[in-house]
C-alpha cells in the first residue's frame, strides 16, 4: 500500500480468486468453469476478419448481443444488460442500489464477493445466518426494507431457493431491489428470469462463465425492468463503457444461437454431478445436495485443509475456504466423467493413506 | 432511472462515447482508432486452440503480459499494472488516489471522462483553465498539495508538455499522486515512464486502444512504483479481478514483440497527420499543433457543428463536443492517406456548397 491511498480503501480485505495455476497441468476443478469447449458457432465468431476490427472499439450499448439473450429469454432488448463478467455487475449492483444509508442484507455463508463489494462501496450490510443445514431459511429474507442479494443456488453450498420461494422473497420486499445470482441456475435449479417481467425490483443475474464454457471470454448479463437496467447502464457509463471486448459479444450472441449445445452439456455435468455424489458418499463423504456444477463435501476422517492438500499434491485441484464454519469441507467442481474418475480414485488413495 | 437508485448517483452526468455505428460503413475518424490492423502476432495468437481456452479464466494476475510490457519499458513486472482498457485505469486511480478529503486538479479542456469519474466517486475537483491558445499552463500545477491528473498529449487538443515540463510538476508535487495518461503518447509526444523509477508519486498510463490497433481487445496498463501498482490491484482485487479476457492477454503480449510494426503504423500516421494539417491549413482551418492522432480544427467560415453535420452527411464521421468553448472545433481522427484525402475532398466541396 502507497501512502497516498485513499483512507477509506486502507484497511480493505481484497476477494481472493480461486488459484489459476498457468504452469502445471491440474485437473482443475477449482473454480467452477466448464469442463466442455465453447460450441462451433463460438469458434467461427472468433474469425481472422474479426481480429482485423480489433482496431475498432467495440458497440458500447451491446446491442446485437442484448437483442441475441433478449430473445432467449423473452424480454426486451431493453431489459437486458450485459458487461465485463458477471462480477462486473454484481458490483454495479451494490454501487446502484446499496449504499451506507440503504443497508443490504446477504446469506453468511455464500458468494465471498458480495462482502468485499460492501466493504468497498461503504455499504451497510447484514450477513444472515444460514440454517444448520446450511439452508437459507426463506423467512429471514421477508420484508427487510433492505436490498436483498442471493445467489441461486448458493455459493459454495449448491442449495437452491424454488422460484415460488424467491417470488416470495421479492414480493414481500417490492420498495427494495432484490439481487438473484443465478451464476450456477443452469445445472438444476430454476431460474426466475420469467418472474423479472412482474416484479420490478428483480435483477436476475447471469454469467457465460459457467454453464456456456466462456469464463475466459468475460461476459456476464442481468435481465430486470427497465428501470433497474438504465440504472446500471448510469454507472456502466460513468466507469468503463466499452467494457465488453468486440470478440466476446460476437462470442456471446453466436452462444446464443447454439444453445441446444450448452443444455447438452449442463445435462451431462450434471449426470456427472450425480455419480460422483454417490460415489463420494460410499467413501464416506457427506455433502448438501447440489443443484450446481460443484459439490460441497465433508470427509469423516480427514479435515477439509487436509483433503485440498493431498489432492493437490496427487494433481488434482479444488477449493478449500479457509472460514472455520466451513472449513471441514472443500468444494469440487463437476468437471468430465474422467476428471471425476481421477478425483475418486486419488481419493480413495488418500483415504488408504496409499498417497 | 429506478426509484431504487441509490441518491448519489441520481445526478450522475455519464460520459457519452464517440458514435460507435454499427451499420453503414462510414469514413470512421471520431473515436481515433488506428486506421491499421493489429499486427501478425496477434492474429496468431488469437488461434483456435486458444478459443477452446476460453472455457477457463483468464491469469487474474496477467503476469506473462505484464513481464512482456515490463520488458518493454526497461522496469520490472511489479510496476506494472493491466486492465480492462485505460478508461478502467483511470477509473481505479480516481478511486485509490482522491476523495472529497483528498482533492484533484485537472485541465477544464481535457478528456471529458475525469469529470464523470470525480463526479461518480465524489471526488472533490478544480478544472484548471488552459490558456487562450489551448495550453497547458505547467505554473498552474506546481505545488497543487491535490492529486493532479494530466493528459499528455492532451485531448481533444493534441497539445503536448515536455518531459522536464512533467517532471516539474512531479517534483513538486511530491506528496501527492501525478496521473499522466499518456493515451497518445506514441504519436509524437515525450513518454514519461523513465520518470517512474524516480519518482514514487508518478503513475503513467497508456493503452492498446490508440498506436497499438486494439481498441476492441479492452486492454490498458499503467507503469508506476511498485505500492501505487500494490494500491491499483487493491481495487481491481475489490470489483472483478479477472477483467481481462483471455485472449487480449494473449493478444496484448504478442503486440509487444511486434513492436516494430506498430512504431511503423505511428510513423505513417504523424506523416499522414502532417499532411492533412497542411492540407487543411490552405482550406483555411486553424488547429492546436498536435502531437495526437488526431486535428483538433476550426474552420473560418463554418462552426464545429455544421462542419461535424455536413462531414456526416457524406460519410465522414469526426467528432464535435457541444461545450461552448471549444464548439468552434472538430476532432478529426488521422486515418490512412485515402481516408484524410476523403475528407479533404469532402471537405472541399463542403467549403463551396456543393454539398
Amino acid at each position: 500500500m502507497s501512502k497516498f491511498l485513499v483512507n477509506k480503501y486502507q484497511c480493505l480485505e481484497v476477494y481472493t480468486p480461486g488459484e489459476q495455476p498457468q504452469d502445471m497441468d491440474y485437473v482443475k476443478l477449482n473454480t467452477n468453469e466448464s469442463p466442455f469447449p465453447p460450441s462451433e458457432g463460438v469458434f467461427k465468431a472468433v474469425c481472422k476478419d474479426e481480429v482485423k476490427k480489433l482496431a475498432l472499439y467495440p458497440d458500447p450499448d451491446c446491442k446485437a448481443l442484448r437483442e441475441k439473450i433478449a430473445g432467449l429469454y423473452g424480454v426486451e432488448k431493453d431489459n437486458v444488460f450485459v458487461s465485463n463478467g458477471s462480477d462486473d455487475i454484481l458490483n454495479f449492483s451494490f454501487m446502484a442500489f446499496c449504499s451506507d444509508e440503504k443497508e443490504c442484507v446477504f446469506p453468511n455463508i455464500t458468494y465471498g464477493f458480495y462482502k468485499v463489494f460492501g466493504d468497498l462501496h461503504g455499504v451497510k450490510y447484514t450477513e444472515i445466518p444460514l440454517d444448520s443445514d446450511f439452508r437459507i431459511n426463506v423467512s429471514d429474507y421477508m420484508n427487510t426494507g433492505k436490498t436483498v442479494v442471493i445467489a441461486n443456488p448458493n455459493a459454495p453450498t449448491g442449495l437452491a431457493l424454488t422460484k415460488s420461494e424467491v417470488e416470495s422473497i421479492v414480493s414481500s420486499n417490492s420498495e427494495n431491489v432484490v439481487v438473484i445470482d443465478e451464476a450456477y441456475v443452469d445445472f438444476g435449479a430454476e431460474s426466475c428470469v420469467e418472474l423479472t417481467k412482474k416484479y420490478e425490483n428483480l435483477l436476475v443475474v447471469q454469467t457465460y462463465s459457467k454453464s456456456r464454457s466462456m469464463a475466459g471470454a468475460r461476459l456476464g448479463f442481468a435481465i430486470g425492468s427497465k428501470t433497474l437496467i438504465g440504472d446500471l447502464n448510469r454507472i456502466k457509463y460513468s466507469t468503463n463503457p466499452y467494457n465488453v471486448n468486440r470478440l466476446t459479444l460476437l462470442a456471446g450472441a453466436a452462444a446464443v444461437d447454439d444453445d441446444d449445445y450448452y443444455k447438452n452439456c449442463c445435462k451431462k455435468i450434471i449426470e456427472v454431478r450425480e455419480y460422483t455424489k454417490e460415489k463420494l458418499e460410499e467413501m464416506g463423504f457427506t455433502f448438501p445436495d447440489s443443484k450446481a456444477n460443484f459439490i460441497f463435501a465433508k470427509s469423516n476422517t480427514l479435515s477439509g485443509s487436509e483433503y485440498y492438500k493431498k489432492l493437490k499434491e496427487n494433481g488434482v485441484l479444488v477449493r478449500h475456504f479457509s472460514n472455520p464454519d466451513i472449513s471441514d469441507y472443500v468444494r469440487i467442481t463437476v468437471g468430465t466423467k474422467e476428471q471425476m474418475d481421477t478425483l475418486l480414485s486419488v481419493t480413495e488413495k488418500i483415504l488408504r493413506q496409499e498417497v
